[in-house]
């Protein structure tokens, strides 16, 4: 049997969905935070770089939090000097001021903060309600913004949480906003716990288009938990969105939340937005190559299914 | 932590989609035809019972095609009568009219045909071109119609086919066409390999409803190898398709067609449509517990993510 399907999908676009769409690379930093197993600098280094030799434009690298809250990315001073030649975009994660000044010491154009849509997660995650976060993040956004630097803002537990069930989409809205009126360029949407199904996203997205946000602002960040990734994915596109977050191989999760295994792999998505048409930039068989070479180094396959599909294939 | 999300996604309905859908279970004859160990007679049994009991109301029940070629569910003889007093519908799968007469003598009363969109996978499956293959059915579909029994047409490679790459709607068409003028009742429109993309979905759908095809008569058939399943299942519901194929924790695929693991899991299915506030009559704690029995005989887990996340956290 040859093998065409190992290629790539047929592109047949569908209506009413962008041309392009920027897939924000998250495999680096929440993938590797929540692997048990931490991983050498070279190899991380090595890692981003292959991620931007598949076409890659966004990837996040790092974060500059306290290395005993994520000692999975405490190499970050050691890391992110050596990516500098990286003709990409490198955010990195910042929780306070005090990250933002590790991260502007070495020259980052690019940071995000990590808010929390829900009082719970506030509190589990940050050890702060959710207006005192956004009273820290103030001066970190202010900041970074006074030296012309990019600001995503991640909005976690967007469309359910574990402590508190489904979030209200006005909770979600305020939240967004006040991200945005600190000065946030963009913020990213999380479902931290992969609950959402379609119709929930189609209602946040259109609340928040009702409420002043443009779609060009919001990126939407989903976890294939119970496999509603792509789906949900769809259903976001459909309302222009145009940045999508995922993470090579569906590395990571979140190990302050239970059961929230599973980014969305960039692999599974460059498939669907390939066979819609639409451009990523993102070359698949070196993407898949380097989620196997990863997958390598942590001694486990990876959970995407294209990636396995095309390496079990080529294997 | 509390875990609400245990529970179910709250339904958030989505404009356009309808109000109940059918699932169409196929893990009992395509799930099992799929795996490796051979399950005894009682496990399928009671497999379809608990099945049943999940609030499942179309169940394929088994396959009588010859032993040689399908040795795992050589015991259809055996199995079906077991099952007579569910109150479910059993469809079964009827290869020639051999199999017909063998399903008909023990009472089926919904069987199903298999062909294929592409002349090279009827080929390998069948033995047969496609032409011949609806001639060896034409007498199979005319007598089960003529005992009023229903008549399900699967149609496989419909998207993309393993040798012939990408597989051109009219082609497809045609073969529906065929296959409803022969007196199917339904066509389950298969992406045995599960290469298709949603805009390949709503092209397929458009061009048959623009034939004429109600689409009452069609359901889809997706496999989860790239990951696509749901986000096709959500563009053929925008499409208004109201029966959807899946298999009980995502048991099976196909042996004759290289890499088209994954059948779409019911529960990962229940979850979206659920979250849709769409109707399945399926308690979906039933259907994961049913899964992970079942994974237990067969010694591994369930593929489904639904069936992970919720059976990880009630272990």
């Amino acid at each position: 049997m040859n093998t065409p399907e190992l290629g790539l999908p047929v592109p047949v676009p569908a209506e009413g969905l962008p041309a392009r769409v920027r897939i924000h690379e998250v495999g680096a930093r929440d993938g590797l935070q929540n692997e048990k197993a931490t991983v050498p600098t070279a190899v991380k280094a090595e890692f981003v770089r292959r991620l931007a030799g598949t076409g890659l434009t966004t990837i996040e690298a790092t974060s500059f939090v306290h290395p005993k809250w994520v000692p999975q990315l405490a190499d970050a001073e050691d890391l992110y000097p050596q990516l500098s030649d990286l003709p990409v975009s490198l955010p990195v994660l910042v929780p306070n001021e005090r990250g933002l000044d590790r991260a502007l010491a070495l020259g980052a154009r690019r940071v995000a903060v990590f808010a929390s849509a829900t009082e719970s997660f506030a509190k589990a995650n940050l050890n702060r309600t959710v207006d005192e976060s956004l009273a820290m993040f103030e001066p970190v956004v202010t900041r970074a913004k006074g030296e012309d630097v990019h600001v995503r803002g991640y909005l976690s537990m967007c469309f359910g949480d574990p402590w508190e069930g489904p979030v209200p989409v006005p909770q979600v809205v305020r939240v967004c906003r006040a991200l945005l009126d600190l000065g946030c360029d963009e913020l990213s949407l999380g479902d931290t716990i992969g609950v959402a199904t379609p119709g929930q996203v189609t209602a946040l997205l259109t609340a928040l288009t009702e409420a002043g946000v443009p779609v060009s602002a919001l990126g939407v960040h989903f976890h294939d938990t119970y496999g509603q990734a792509l789906a949900n994915t769809l259903a976001a596109l459909q309302q222009g969105v145009t940045t999508v977050d995922s993470s090579a191989g569906g590395l990571g999760g979140c190990p302050f939340a239970k059961s929230a295994t599973g980014n969305l792999a960039t692999e599974d998505l460059v498939w669907m937005l390939r066979g819609l048409g639409i451009d990523t930039g993102v070359d698949l068989g070196r993407l898949v190559a380097t989620s196997v070479w990863m997958a390598a180094h942590l001694g486990r396959p990876s959970p995407s299914r294209t990636v396995r599909a095309l390496s079990h294939q080529e294997s």
